[in-house]
């Protein structure tokens, strides 16, 4: 079989006019179907009707050290849930403040306590002319929204399957001061699942920052979100590393149990040096009096311990392979031998990331909205929405039913490939 | 009976030398008591039992919109809840958001959005030479903490029994474009108990901003907070009376279940206009996801309606009015003819705001420490913790069992008067 770029032009025209019958049919069913958001589907969230039973009108409320957890109080967050968040970490409960629902929250506010107040005593980031974060891309979309938002500026880190450009970013980070920050999802990346490497690990804790406020954001998001029990790449924990490397303060680590309980309704916890937790804590105890040490409480009787989310996590597992397989065996029965893309084979987290040809995302995203299946925006994997290549995709397939996703998934090969002739066809 | 300032300094040497006797048999006692905070007493706590079936394995987890409260989304709130929020505030459901666990949370990001972003356009007050707030005082020591930590200027205003000191409000609000906010707890004011009338209300809705980003933070923690059922005072609407006053942007209101269900695990709110609804989602768009909607729900579910609420708030008033009256008759009993102090007498809210001979605040705190009672800190009611006259003590009598209340009090009338004499004394 030939590729497509070893096609005639007659051929191309050809095939053009086949895909856009077979679009235009696809067109007049009216799907409606979305492969846009790392979202946990409904069978996920059914498993966890048990959790609603931990309390009930004879329980004690009392957290481990006798603290009622109905009441005011514990700003760092009740003592077995800094356990079980930090055993999530592979970090002492010491190093961990449980905070809310949100990790993402706890990382927006980061870097907002970051412009406001600076750093462990640094100058506050508002008042230097320039700050910049490296951003390793393709990444997380909304990593890039919050340092958009302070009018920090991003700069592209290309990914490796090892993790980000290290030779970039030691240049970076090693010799500009305005360097404040990288964006990092080092297990399972956000999108292309790719689990940073023990090299690339050892390089960023030996990172020579010009800025002592420079820090590491280790967005640990898919730390226990493995799709396969005997094919679980090991990430080693940075905060000892650092330790090591003599930068003990150089990382925030962030976790959530949002796609282990349920997204809004989880709890979420920042890792990171005593210096930097101590300071943490002078800043928040004036924002707020403490989080919901209820549902604190509520996930550490359900889960036990860490071997109990360990093995609640192999059901979630169960549910997500399927879909994965779905996407890599269609992709490749499809579009395998023509030559028009390529994507990530990830063994765990949520998402599969595509490269099209150049110049080709944005036009499949479009055409697939128009045959009702809602994709990532383009470009939403980069800093600013700029891919630089208008070639990632970020597929999602965790949230459709699996007749669904199979649906979405002949969209979006059929606008792969009419959206690679037309780019063929230009040249 | 002489008051103690009719006493010669014979008698009050007397006086002193039979109150160092009690208040060294009252240290032997090695008592351990806390009326330092607005906690809930467990008793209140108690009640919530049925809170938790609200949900079980069986349960629909769908909002009246059709959504998952189980999965993201919903920034704004589920709509049943910013009804039920909105009901608390007497306002309609669209100018209501709810957020997490913690209104003080939503002020402190309030206050942080408008230092970083501004204020629905306005320039960021981070860049400002100078921002200052209106503190009317005393008041609630954690609002002073976080505009101090922001390094805004606090200015005392002294408070009336019909609230704020208007005069002053009018004069520096119409006149100096620094001053950005004023903190009120405009119902059952902390501490004293206060209801701001309809003319302080009025005055405040009529206000002339020189700075167009001036807004009002109407902390409506107590709104349903009575004592008793035939003794309420009606607060004003303040959202609609800025809007006939042609304000319609100028209040910010927070209110939560802190103090209706649990401390930490309830549901905050703010209420504000649609125009800065719309800019504050703008912002915590990138902030977070979204807030806890199972809890959100969970509320809903277990009050069914505001009537539920309400009718839930008179169970607390049958446990705190005894301990509110024994405050009273207690201070009446053994100060009321002695010349020495003045109290309020709230019929709702948290606190008994206690005034001591001037001079005399600092003391007694020291004193009843000293004897095992804790009370909030002298000078914590007034910006950066000074009290001008050394003469305001917050009372939080909610939280001990009322034995242990009554057995406070003894220590804190003991110490008012040995204090008073040591200051008489001194003269």
């Amino acid at each position: 079989m030939k590729t497509y770029k070893e096609m005639t032009k007659e051929e191309l025209m050809s095939l053009k006019a086949e895909l856009e019958k077979m679009y235009e049919d696809v067109k007049g069913k009216g799907l409606k179907l979305n492969m846009a958001r790392g979202l946990p589907s409904s069978q996920q969230l059914d498993m966890e009707a048990d959790f609603f039973n931990t309390f009930d009108s004879t329980s004690e409320f009392k957290s481990e050290t006798g603290l009622d957890c109905r009441n005011y109080g514990e700003l760092l967050g009740i003592a077995e849930a800094r356990k079980l968040m930090g055993d999530m970490m592979g970090i002492p409960a010491d190093n961990v403040i449980v905070f809310g629902n949100s990790s993402l929250n706890i990382m927006y506010d980061t870097v907002c306590r970051s412009m406001v107040h600076g750093v462990c005593g640094s100058t506050p980031w508002c008042k230097l002319d320039k700050v910049k974060f490296l951003c390793p891309a393709p990444g997380y979309d909304r990593h890039f929204a919050i340092t958009e938002q302070f009018g920090i500026e991003m700069i592209n880190i290309p990914m490796t399957e090892d993790g980000p450009d290290m030779d970039l970013v030691e240049k970076h980070v090693n010799n500009d001061a305005a360097v404040k920050g990288i964006w990092c999802v080092p297990k399972y990346s956000n999108p292309q699942g790719v689990v940073y490497s023990k090299e690339t690990c050892e390089r960023l804790a030996n990172l020579k920052p010009a800025a002592e406020d420079f820090r590491i954001f280790w967005d640990n998001a898919y730390a226990i979100h493995h799709l396969y029990e005997d094919n679980q790449k090991e990430l080693p924990e940075i905060i000892s590393l650092c330790e090591k490397a003599g930068n003990p303060d150089m990382v925030y680590e962030f976790c959530s149990t949002s796609k282990v309980t349920f997204p809004g309704s989880g709890v979420a916890a920042l890792g990171s040096s005593k210096k930097n937790l101590d300071y943490v804590k002078s800043i928040i105890t004036i924002q707020t009096i403490g989080h919901d040490k209820l549902n604190q409480l509520r996930h550490v009787r359900y889960f036990k311990n860490f071997d109990g989310m360990k093995n609640h996590m192999k059901k979630h597992a169960e549910i997500l392979r399927p879909k994965f397989e779905l996407v890599l065996s269609r992709l490749e029965e499809e579009i395998g031998s023509l030559g028009i893309g390529s994507w990530t084979k990830p063994v765990g987290g949520y998402f599969v990331s595509f490269q099209a040809l150049n110049g080709c995302a944005k036009n499949i995203v479009a055409k697939c909205k128009e045959a009702g299946v809602t994709l990532t925006g383009a470009g939403a994997t980069y800093p600013y929405h700029k891919d630089p290549d208008d070639s990632n995709i970020r597929i999602a397939p965790t949230f459709p039913p699996i007749e669904e996703l199979a649906a979405a998934l002949d969209v979006f090969v059929l606008c792969v490939k009419l959206a690679s002739v037309e780019k063929l066809l230009e040249a």
